[in-house]
């Protein structure tokens, strides 16, 4: 419930409010469905405080969740919200301007390390993380790192990490995680998926 | 992944695409966050696909969600993809003329009677039944009535219905059921739900 009670109100010398806006680090992993589904609807809320988001997928390929990004890109530039700024590592990322040759794992840096330059900037309000936790799972980036960037970050900046085999240290820094667990999949029945529903 | 493959192709007559464009009952339940946002998501998917949705919203907020709500509306009118329609309990539905004096029960009902109208006249291709497990879960509606229309339901139409206690029934019913599990929220920190985030 959005206007819930807190079960403790913990003795940290934080009034209330300060408290309630404190920056987010919220976690989606598991094996189920809606880990990055969940991830863009909190974008539409953020979107709705007129909040700018960066949105960086850690995917191969460029045409993955191609619903999300058309919709996202349409709410950033209709002006009446936040904006949204869309990086995809499947197209090797768009601030990156030479020829490509990078492994994935180069390129999964690459995106980490715009992200650190952002949040030193305070670029955007809420940053989604889009698959972000299998570099970390992989060890193409370091957890440790990771965590102590985003422990460390300045200002009021939301992140969303979404993957999934979240690191249990980023899990252990996070202040909000699901996880998705899969009950039941048309895959497991023979069904392929289909346009429009899974991507 | 979207193009993953099946783990068993069943011996049912279909074609992969026949079997590919079956229309899907999708229910996100449990505990954890992201059950409603990832409906929304899934919206995202299909707007982009230019499909009519129809979002039924059963909780008696009018409040609640708002910045989905927003966004996908602005989507719906923007020309670009598919069509929103959005509908509220706490507003006592669009389509209902009277006063309004109704119970909560009878204004989850009555959302029912009316999402079964357009089931019939296929009048959307994406339904999001939010929060619908709840008056199902209460017994306000009859889970055996719901399952029923839904299996027999004409078309390709898709539908998601969210809730965190979602009956068993519905849940042997449905094709794709996700489970959202609580690890770890704010709220067991002391910490208030924050706009942007929450709402």
């Amino acid at each position: 419930m959005p206007q819930g009670q807190p079960a403790v109100v913990p003795d940290d010398g934080m009034t209330t409010r300060q408290r309630r806006n404190r920056p987010l680090l919220a976690v989606h992993t598991g094996p189920g469905k809606g880990k990055s589904t969940a991830a863009f609807g909190l974008a539409l809320r953020a979107w709705n405080q007129g909040w700018p988001i960066g949105v960086f997928q850690f995917v191969k390929s460029a045409k993955w969740k191609v619903g999300e990004e058309n919709a996202l890109r349409v709410l950033g530039a209709s002006g009446e919200g936040g904006t949204v700024a869309w990086h995809k590592m499947g197209e090797g990322w768009s601030w990156v301007q030479r020829d490509g040759q990078d492994s994935n794992e180069d390129k999964a840096r690459e995106g980490w390390e715009q992200v650190k330059r952002d949040l030193a900037a305070e670029t955007y309000k809420l940053y989604v993380l889009d698959e972000f936790a299998y570099p970390l799972h992989w060890g193409w980036i370091d957890t440790a790192e990771v965590v102590e960037t985003l422990r460390t970050r300045p200002g009021n900046q939301h992140v969303v990490v979404t993957g999934r085999n979240a690191p249990r240290e980023l899990i252990d820094a996070a202040d909000l995680v699901t996880e998705m667990t899969k009950v039941k999949h048309p895959m497991d029945a023979g069904q392929k998926g289909q346009r429009g529903i899974e991507w």
